[in-house]
């Protein structure tokens, strides 16, 4: 039986989604968890990787699961099992041909930033901190230019880990103020290894006023990830939704 | 010199506000803090205790520090040398008679429920969870007979820890509800030992209909602590804000 779950989690205590050694991950934890359920370990697709200490909303993963077993069973089941910092907000069976990764239109992360002098002790783990204020005008000026299908090889912490193209298409780049809050909001078809780290880090700078808004525009033409650009802290990253 | 603290914390790691042997408190890390600080050690008088796992947004203490500093760098000093789950939001200036628990004209308290099927991973620390709907009118109703002077005896978990009196005034209950975040605001000019935490465990137990709201009428007339009233669970309990 096949299976699409839906999966927030608080990354703060894992090495990240994929599965690797010595250290916890989301993936392993769920494939973990399905064994004790099933009798069977199965393997857990997920719509991509998120690195450590990065956090999740709408993770989307798929499985075979072995036996029949009603979803909302699957999904109750699993949520007794699991820690509290990983949750499976919706099970539904999915078509055999879905594919968490390959079947994904788009994806939505959120990128958060408590933007005021003291960062709340109950918000620590899920914003990124800039204490003094920041130009979010600039800042939505210099998102326009991310807005668009480019070359993000200058935003991208490793180029040469992907082996494919560094031309991805962003649909939006949006910046909500409430309070302190000033949360980034960017969706596209796809996203390069920490490229909305490097759109967070570049566009604080640019808040800080340490670079005009149109410098970003040079940075993404120049193809050549520098120093310029910082990687945000993983903790205010969100992988907020997955389109299909 | 006297200042006046407001301080936030998530009391998660913490046993509590007030200095006990065996375990951290908010208020021992306040003093050693404050002792690497000025190099003396002094007594940190809050507002009052919150116990083990209890947060605070707005908990207001006062001390004597040694030497002149300006309160402003006091903050700084002590927000960069606290752990991230204690936060100094405000630091004034006291005057030569306040004393942040005699002089408290009022607190409040909120306690936040989660009620939807799946708790967040992210509020996992901050929410009691309900998962089932709670009939919300029926909590407002019963909430009334909460507002006004009254006995709280059978509202406390031990009333012979208090020497004086049972009496407390009540001068606000409220219900918000927000999507599943449900709200519970309790404002009074004081309160006895777990007494909010009981106020909201008989309020979700109404909520349930496992009791009607004229129940809770019934029960504070009794003026006996008896096991129909639950004590609600610390993580959702908040010391909001301290009046002067």
């Amino acid at each position: 039986m096949k299976v699409r779950l839906t999966i927030a989690y608080d990354g703060t205590a894992y090495g990240g989604w994929q599965v690797q050694p010595g250290v916890m991950t989301i993936q392993e934890k769920l494939e973990e968890t399905l064994e004790r359920l099933t009798g069977e370990r199965p393997k857990v697709h997920g719509s991509g990787r998120t690195d450590q200490g990065v956090h999740a909303l709408g993770q989307v993963a798929h499985a075979d699961l072995a036996g029949p077993m009603a979803p909302k069973a699957v999904q109750r089941a699993l949520n007794a099992l699991l820690p509290p910092d990983i949750r499976i907000t919706a099970c539904a069976p999915a078509a055999e041909d879905f594919h968490a990764r390959r079947s994904a239109r788009w994806k939505e992360y959120r990128y958060f930033i408590w933007n005021g002098p003291v960062l709340p002790p109950h918000l620590r783990l899920y914003r990124a901190h800039v204490a003094r204020p920041l130009d979010v005008e600039a800042m939505r000026k210099a998102a326009r230019h991310l807005v668009g299908r480019h070359d993000f090889a200058a935003l991208t912490a490793n180029p040469n880990r992907e082996v494919e193209s560094t031309v991805r298409e962003v649909t939006r780049v949006d910046l909500i103020k409430k309070g302190a809050d000033l949360t980034l909001v960017v969706r596209g078809e796809g996203f390069l290894y920490k490229m909305v780290r490097s759109i967070a880090g570049i566009l604080i700078r640019i808040g800080e006023g340490a670079l005009s808004p149109d410098a970003l525009l040079a940075i993404r033409n120049s193809g050549v990830r520098t120093a310029r650009v910082p990687t945000a802290p993983s903790k205010g990253l969100f992988l907020w939704r997955v389109g299909y």
